[in-house]
């Protein structure tokens, strides 16, 4: 049997070995599961931000990969459990909107959608404690999915998904507004505003936090160190980045900065 | 064989390389061994942070684990290195008290336990450092272990390990005084007060840096984002937490920092 | 068929899910990979520190280990994407100077080296960014090595390999000047001065930061807490420590920070 993926999005952080006890609940069920951190330092309670990047790395995945996100501000209360299947993928969460901007990219796609409400309790730990349903729900199921177990089994089928409103830019005359929505650990600063909305356009000026930044430029070295430039990410949303540099410390940007993008080439 | 699994624990951080070191060394020798993370953000030194995370994270692994715990302020000294049965898990560390926890949850239950110092040099790496025994000595053993070397041949025996002297809570009247002995990632406080010590209690306050604060709640969700509670965790201790929120940061918490239960239902 | 080993260093750090997308590229291609992490949080863009980090780990790896180095401020220009074989180990990394300490302690021992520069697109991801160059080709070319892929189809023979210089140690009467090449996560402070230059060496003073600092001692423990010593560390440079405390912190050290080291006994 090929060794089953399961990989990890958590707000947990590293310190306190909470990442340790699902790893070890998983390997305790399935024990040749080959388990992948997708990252434990989103902002706690974050729920867009652990949508955002769960979109941009879920994809990345071999077909059949099982992914476990736990940003859970509503543990323990009438949230339910889910485990959802989106195209070849499966995800056991909250229904909480943490699915929000893959349902979005996948459904552009056509892919099949199956969800269901995690209630039975033979694929949970024995004892299930009131805050931790990391270690005590998603882990196990996810392994008892590993295993083999179906949605059928595991749950019950539900119809609709809680999904967040994302903020969405907006077209002007020569103009995109948008707004910053996420900033990496480079200071690199994502906008909300993708390539396909900028089809044809190959000279644009970004306004934020008072500058004017030039673009559209391929990649980093194109300018040198310490110039700021706009071009797309690896995930083609369009970025304003300082080569060699933080821009997001220099121009003092955060998540929900607004952003303008002037279109300078081709006049529309 | 089924693939063997290693737990890790250090002070190290995860800059400079040493988690890798450690890792390279185990699969040079268990090239199949599945190697999890517990944590590597222990306080440099902090012996007694370490002994409580990892009673708290060792049990959810699966039998025959093996946990190396590497926070060793004495390495190089006369402190011994050890390797220790407890139950159904192996423990290879240096005897300077990293154990304490886990042998005291641990004998309650009555596990048996079989402690050898590490002293057979054919199972080190060639070169030992003054400096770094966790690449040195605690990884190629533990290794060895997972190949199925046995405790005997490893080491020799010993019949006492280093135990840290741990904060008890006192009982008063109608209160128990205690001391904040963790705090999470999240800012929750943990305190050295346990459900068993609560049992029956349904109502309590709990007087901490000068607050006052409502329990016993089930879980977060239960008030509003803002408010301070009082709760069990998701090992059995009781915890104070601002819903949504960082209740040491918010309160000035330190682990040590002083903590009062008063009982109010039942009275007793 | 053994698991092949896959390390990956990169400044990337652990927030926004890149190392856990290259994760799961390598795992769609080379499904029983182990993947180990050497570190990531490598300063941004700091190609030496990672040149000295990875010079440090690697050797500890078990035969035919694949390190995967990701700290490329050109990507997406000219610099060109390299596979090396360096004895028993192989490269895939941006030709930047990233293998310049290994390069220099492996030619001591005369290993073989063979380098290719990556140009068949068959192995990288069908889409290629100007931006992510880990995901789109190191990722992929190293997961297709670990698949038994040779050099020779994976690239074309290249001849010369980009080299940093490295800042040396200058001899004096009885005295070496050196510099600070490292300060870890518990602030000990690595010279780039080695214990083959103080052969025969047994007592020595140390002028760092306007401090003299008495050594040589074999290991932290000799001395009592807070008192600063020098020693060899784990990789054998004379390393600067306060016990249990953070020497780099204490006296304001940073990379680059000019050491001297007096030579007591024997006087030559």
């Amino acid at each position: 049997m090929q060794r089953p993926i399961i990989s990890l999005m958590t707000d947990f952080g590293l310190k306190d070995g909470n990442v340790g006890v699902i790893k070890g609940v998983i390997l305790g069920i399935a024990k040749d599961a080959q388990i992948v951190d997708i990252s434990h330092q989103i902002q706690p309670q974050d729920i867009l931000e652990a949508s955002l990047i769960l979109s941009r790395s879920a994809p990345y995945f071999p077909d059949e990969s099982i992914h476990v996100i736990v940003v859970d501000p509503g543990v323990g209360t009438q949230r339910q459990p889910i485990a959802v299947r989106l195209g070849k993928h499966l995800f056991v969460c909250p229904d909480n909107g943490i699915l929000t901007h893959i349902l979005d990219s996948m459904q552009d796609q056509n892919h099949p959608i199956k969800a269901v409400c995690l209630n039975q309790t033979a694929y949970w730990l024995p004892h299930v404690s009131h805050v931790f349903h990391g270690r005590d729900i998603f882990a196990p199921v996810a392994a008892h999915l590993a295993m083999g177990v179906s949605l059928d089994r595991i749950g019950s089928p539900i119809h609709t998904l809680v999904e967040l409103d994302l903020p969405k830019p907006t077209r002007h005359a020569n103009r995109w507004s948008g707004e910053v929505i996420h900033i990496d650990h480079f200071g690199n600063v994502s906008t909300n505003i993708r390539r396909e909305e900028l089809a044809n356009v190959t000279k644009l000026v970004v306004e934020i936090s008072e500058k004017m930044i030039p673009g559209l430029f391929k990649t980093f070295g194109e300018r040198h160190a310490g110039e700021l430039i706009a071009l797309f990410g690896s995930t083609d949303y369009l970025i304003i980045s300082k080569v060699n540099g933080n821009a997001a410390e220099d121009l003092g940007i955060r998540v929900g900065s607004p952003v303008d993008v002037f279109i300078v080439e081709p006049i529309s």
